[in-house]
């Protein structure tokens, strides 16, 4: 027969499989001999068998009888006695915590005779009946399902008869009244009287807890969760105490360091006379703890024990729900707790420094994520706002400034010293210099991947996306929100972290961590390099400072990884480098022929003849080549990986239907169209009904004569300058969108000879790999015949979950992600995250086999993946080389690679990918 | 020492290798005893040596020199004894036949002494000058290098000077006239005089076979045929014979059996004193092998002994070339014979007639391309045509009838009794009515596999596209083609098989094999069923159409693939039953929303409430319903593959970019918008910048509610139905574009509830399984997953192959296919061949790691290259239950299916696909 009872003396915190969190530390705390009412915990496995058969199982009613005799006779009371009666609580407790699962049905052993046992024992007859009043409601809502709103309209009609507005003004008469009016609903309700059995109601609210672990909210949030649905939920039957007794009695939480700042001490609330849902009501104001050691300093001095006993038993920060009954203590629960960012790197390096963790498991208790959120600036809290809108949180962080419309006002205002947030329906490439121009960015229209999402995110700019309240008008560069209207120039505060869109000035902290990831440690805590106040940091920050830099410093030791950054200009690059970007992994050159320079590539795809179509490319070589030597400038001495011309050319031209309007317009008001109708023939020539699978990247170099040769032409060349400058550039070049090793093949045919002309001309060595991005499933599919041709891969995970899905990123996010996020297809985007049993297993493949057709093979990654902490761990765990994000994901990522380091056992099947 | 020379007496046919093509076959007859002048055969593996060496290894000096004596021995002559010489020919032989490369030097040990000989010995001065200059033409063209104009010229200007146009009335004074010019030429463009030296002669010709090996045409042609580059050539040295001595000599060219229609008999072409390069040149008119016989009663009786030895020893029919020297027969080259198709069929059931070959060879010797070529319907060779344009030979088959520029004048005019030819710059689903109403389909946009090429081949449709020449103007329902002039109504022909378009009416003739194939043998034989002339058909016809009833009878033994078709109409899938389909694939529910329901669309998509929607996909179910009884009748008892709407809803809308340009100019007039602005906005909202990768398949039936509920509603009714009345109606039902298992199981269960309410309903047991769609790479990456959830799977290689590859078939044909099939990166469309190594590794995955997770599953291919012979070989070969193709293609797949079965050691390794 198997064991389904299990009382608090027979486990321990390791057995929550079994006994689920609740229980497990229910157990943990009796085996440390810490003060926990008796009680007994029925096991996941229980439930389980409850769930299979539809029945409860006639063993465990045997069992949780034995159970409940052994306690009665260790308290030496019977449950629900009418003289003298046994009260207990009921909890769910699942091994993994979980909204939605039925919660707690406290005083368990009431009924219309106990309640006068309870009077007499306690000496309190409103106690009493408050105490079982508050059963019935509880019960009847939670066990017998009945609207909880009935219960509380008694209550309030009961009051206004009484003409009072506090529950505690009721009288113990009044409270039977109230009673009796509980126990009618629930006969109304339920066609069936208030259990009046002790065991019935024990059976019951049982059952309720079985029952909940599959209520469609519960299963919603297992499904996100990737939860298994057969773990089942353990149940605590627990000896009641009672925190309101009067005023020797009380309860409170407390933890052992505080959640929000991570300061050693003793944190927490207590509520003297009261039970624990009237913490959680916040119908009174609650004390500290050092309040509650002046008012009984007995329990008080015990309680701290306890909190040093734990922590130094969890090693951890403990989260913990202690009663004091009468002046006894009782720990009622207690866990690893929840904390923010900043306090996770303190506690974890104070631990360290108390030697109870070593520095490997401060790792553990770290997150990338956590990182990130100290890194972003913020709005001031304290600040009042006045909310306008809210969108996607797209790119975290505080931005202030200037509304604009167009990229040539942020960029013009931005020259002249002012601070702008540019407000766009969408945006596009064309917007680019106006995003690097401006503080953040908002946008009405698209999702979390849209281009404004994605771009902000990789330089790090704030940035809320579909706010679709907004109407956003650029002709006359004004937005509204209502009645409001936003005029170019007024000034509007957008937060990236939450989504918000404030009208008007918020004051904005900038993050001293930033500070000491750009700058060092010793510059940050002098407060020299724009620490923003000017002065040293006060002693909170520098230690958190001081706990970050102990931590990732840590992670750099551990990690196997290389951290590189997607960087397009010597700005961005001098940023990631400072930030501790070990090279670039990916320079769009498409970048560089935005703005002024998209006349060249007009004239390249109007050009009618083989000569035109040269000058047009040899005009930009100077170009080019400037920008490169700038790049190469600020990586001397670090790889820099350059990314031949990937998007297809028509993105350089206007948009099909708006020019095809323009022209039909202009021609219906007899306007000359000589020039259009070229500029829409080109267009139509080159439209495409699905770019993305178009013309583009190594398509494109193979199609269109010289193209990447005058790319290899300006990297090469700016090498030799740099060379001839004394520098050492480690330029690398990568060829998109190969799906075959006869692509790679033509085209390094074309580049060897364009590299050996030029160091021939300069007379350097130019020593520069060719390799390719693998970004097509057909790529990764054949990636060892590839290999032959490649002196490296760096995986384009952006494309290749494009393709292996069959959705783009543009499309799809708005239309359906929301909803496969809803019914659970995703617990992610896929974008966000690395899918690692489908994408993922294309990257295992082309790295298996790419390695085994040449060994040694430098292999990293370069999608915004590179940047997503699970997916590092993944990429880690696949062995490659490096992987590339943006620049202001350099230290997350370097924190994140070096947590994998140390969790090599940590699989990919751990991804919260979609299944 | 290796041994890098055979003498003719030391080889066979199976060293192809080692020998080459011609050598090997010229040992063969050698070592039958037939008579073939002596002579040696220079190994591939010594061309491999000289070519990575890049000279002449000395052991092939040596074993040269000492072939070239007892060969010298043998005859008795000396190569270039200036009294009696021994004259060689030189060719290439390399394993496959190979344009490009060198082909034969003759005459080779010819020189200003040894012409003396010659004429000594042949007492024809006219003829050994001849034979000299051919000797320093051929040789300067060949082995110098020289532009043979030059040689060509020198002839012309002494011809001219003569006053005479015919070769043969040059006297031997003015040949040696010629020889001068020849060899002045020979020195002006080498700098060095005609070598004289015979052993020079022979070596220089040597190293040039060699040398061309790796020619640029070589190469290529290597490159797209996937013919190792390290093969090499063989070199044969062969004692020359002359056909040119005279009346009693000649040279000719035979068959064993007619290549062009199978006939048994003697054909050939024999012309009297001539050598072989007259025959091709074609000067004087060729002599039957009857004439032959005639004229030369002793050659001819030896010769047909020859045919008759050789041909029972290839056991094929053989293609033979042979000499006739003063009345003494030689023997140069044979080897198995190209054929038509029909002779292909007709050869391989004679053969099997007479017991020489089994009838899994008689398989072997035929393909489905050449089954599918006596299918298409043809002009009639001696009808004459009117050239218009050319465009790409789309869909093969011939059809005539008067322009139509629209599908609604095309369906009028059918109706009518007319036949039309649908002409359109491009088509779309809006064509569809028109296309079927069409006999033949002409575009002057779009590649092999736009959709105009892709629909039409799939209904059997003739297809000419991308015919560039001609613009089409719908709006004036005219064509124009410089100045010629198509009005609606102008009679026009196309031919699918050629690409060719004609003005004007062509007759067309019908194939017998169709007739077979749809009403079986005996009616087609009786001629009674439509076999065009109505009356019995000729012998020669009525051969035909039985050797293919017992090829096809056997490969439909032989199989292992089932085969099915795609068929959206009860008429397609009729004719795809009469064709031989067992069951249909794959019916696409989209195609039922065209036309007139295509308003129900649009009230779907401009629903503003649940209802609106609810409405009119409830007006859909008895239209659907429809559809659905007339396709399960015609398919009674047979599996119907039902799939569930796949392309996004707005392929059913107005152009955007079109819409948007006629809104602004009525706006511009004017004139009321409203319709149109309602419209636009939805067309706007639903617009994708990648449809392909967009909000189609299941994503839209898990976004629309009610949308795949609807459809298997009317599918589960259909069925009903059909059982009712007393039918069988085998369903299935499949879902497309599943990504994620998840998606799976979220349509399973909403179908499942649907399925089962029906058949609650309808009082009938409805056994439908669900499947699903492997058209995502994802899909197969998790296809064991997947299979929890599929009772079926169906491979969808079209969508696999764009997404594997990332480009789609829509745009990428004509951007940049063409030019990689120019450079080699692709060898044949891989829309067309499936990509083994990459898609077709996906297809292996998941075939392999579904049916690991549900033994047994049954598992098809429902794309366009089902339809395609090397890809079936392929998809036998992986272990497929069943491929579905276009009807037209269901009795090629039927061969091919077979034929694969009996070549179980076809390995993906054979499939010419990009590397």
């Amino acid at each position: 027969m198997p064991k389904y009872v299990f009382e608090f003396t027979e486990g321990g915190k390791d057995e929550k499989d079994l006994l689920g969190g609740k229980g497990a530390n229910l157990a943990e705390m009796t085996r440390l001999g810490l003060p926990v009412p008796p009680g007994f915990t029925v096991t996941t496995e229980a439930c389980r068998r409850y769930l299979v058969d539809g029945a409860v199982p006639p063993e465990l009613r045997v069992q949780v009888t034995r159970a409940l005799r052994a306690l009665e006779d260790r308290i030496g009371r019977q449950l629900g006695d009418p003289e003298d009666p046994l009260l207990v609580s009921v909890r769910s407790g699942a091994k993994f915590s979980m909204p939605g699962m039925m919660e707690t049905v406290l005083n368990v052993g009431l009924n219309d005779a106990s309640v006068h046992g309870l009077t007499q024992i306690s000496g309190d007859a409103r106690f009493a009946r408050d105490s079982y009043r508050r059963l019935i409601a509880m019960f009847g809502r939670t066990v017998l399902d009945i609207e909880g709103a009935l219960f509380a309209d008694a209550m309030d009609d009961l009051k206004k008869d009484r003409g009072i507005t506090d529950d505690v003004d009721l009288t113990a008469d009044d409270l039977d009244e109230l009673i009796d009016s509980y126990k009618k609903i629930v006969q109304e309700q339920t066609g069936r009287p208030f259990p009046q059995h002790p065991r019935e109601q024990l059976d019951l609210a049982m059952k309720a807890v079985f029952d909940s672990w599959n209520t469609e909210r519960a299963r919603l949030y297992r499904r996100r969760e990737r939860i298994p649905n057969d773990l089942g939920t353990a149940v605590n039957v627990c000896t009641m105490v009672f925190g309101n007794l009067g005023g020797d009695s009380g309860t409170g939480v407390c933890f052992t360091r505080d959640p929000a700042s991570g300061k050693q001490g003793h944190y927490g609330d207590y509520l003297p006379n009261a039970q624990g849902e009237d913490v959680v009501a916040g119908i009174r104001n609650t004390l500290t703890l050092d309040d509650m050691a002046e008012r009984d300093p007995a329990s008080a001095r015990q309680l701290f024990g306890v909190m040093r006993r734990l922590e130094t038993h969890y090693r951890d920060l403990c989260d913990i729900e202690f009663t004091v009954e009468r002046g006894k203590l009782w720990m009622l629960q207690t866990r690893v707790g929840k904390r923010t960012a900043g306090a996770a790197f303190r506690i974890a390096a104070q631990l360290v420094d108390e030697q109870l963790i070593t520095l490997d498991e401060a790792l553990t208790r770290v997150t990338g994520e956590q990182l990130a959120r100290l890194m972003f600036p913020q709005f001031d809290p304290a600040a009042e706002k006045k909310l306008l809108a809210k969108g996607l949180a797209a790119s975290p962080g505080a931005a202030v400034g200037a509304a604009v419309f167009d990229s040539a006002v942020a960029v013009k205002r931005h020259a002249a010293g002012e601070s702008v947030v540019l407000v766009r329906r969408e945006t596009n490439p064309d917007d680019l210099e106006g995003m690097i121009a401006a503080n953040g960015v908002l946008t009405s229209r698209g999702g979390k991947t849209s281009h404004a999402a994605v771009v902000a995110r990789g330089m790090g700019r704030t940035c809320v996306c579909g706010a679709e309240a907004i109407d956003v008008d650029v002709r006359t560069r004004t937005a509204r929100v209502g009645d409001v209207v936003i005029n170019e120039g007024d000034v509007i505060a957008i937060d990236g972290t939450t989504g918000e869109v404030f009208l008007g000035d918020v004051p904005v902290v900038t993050s001293p961590v930033v500070d000491y990831l750009e700058h060092g440690l010793d510059a940050t805590l002098a407060g020299a390099d724009g620490g923003g106040n000017g002065a040293g940091l006060d002693e909170e920050t520098a230690d958190l400072v001081r706990a970050v830099d102990t931590i990732l410093t840590h992670a750099d030791a551990a990690r196997r990884l290389r951290v590189r950054a997607n960087a397009d200009t010597a700005d961005d690059a001098a940023r990631a480098r400072r930030l501790g970007a070990q090279g670039i992994g990916l320079c769009r050159t498409e970048h560089m022929f935005l703005g002024d320079r998209r006349v060249l590539i007009e004239r390249l795809v109007l050009a009618d003849s083989a000569e035109v179509r040269d000058a047009a490319l040899e005009a930009l070589v100077p170009l080019q080549r400037g920008d490169f030597v700038e790049l190469f400038e600020a990586m001397d001495g670090l790889p820099v990986t350059v990314r031949l011309l990937d998007p297809p050319l028509h993105e350089f031209l206007p948009d099909r239907t708006e020019l095809a309007v323009k022209v039909a317009v202009a021609r219906e008001r007899g306007e000359d169209t000589a020039h259009d109708d070229k500029l829409l023939a080109a267009v139509e020539r080159l439209h495409e009904s699905n770019p993305m699978l178009g013309l583009r990247g190594v398509r494109l170099g193979l199609t269109i004569p010289g193209l990447f040769a005058m790319q290899v032409r300006a990297a090469a060349e700016a090498a030799a300058d740099r060379i001839t400058a004394g520098g050492n550039p480690q330029v690398e070049i990568m060829v998109p969108l190969v799906g075959s090793v006869m692509e790679l093949h033509l085209i390094r045919d074309q580049a060897d000879t364009v590299l050996a002309e030029v160091a021939a001309q300069r007379g350097v060595r130019l020593d520069i790999p060719i390799g390719t991005m693998i970004e097509l499933p057909r790529a990764a599919l054949t990636a060892g015949r590839i290999a032959e041709a490649a002196d490296f891969f760096s995986f384009g995970t952006n494309d290749l979950t494009q393709t292996a899905w069959g959705f783009s990123r543009d499309d799809v996010e708005a239309a359906f992600f929301a909803h496969y996020l809803d019914v659970g297809v995703f617990t992610v985007s896929p974008f966000e995250t690395l899918d690692a049993i489908g994408v993922g297993r294309l990257v295992r493949i082309a790295t298996e086999e790419g390695r085994a057709a040449r060994p040694g093979l430098k292999i990293g990654v370069c999608g915004e993946h590179g940047g997503d902490p699970e997916s590092v761990h993944f990429f880690h765990d696949v062995g490659l080389d490096y992987v590339s994000c943006s620049p202001f994901r350099v230290p997350v990522t370097r924190l994140e690679a070096g947590r994998a380091a140390i969790a090599e056992d940590d699989t990919a099947e751990g991804l919260a990918g979609p299944r």
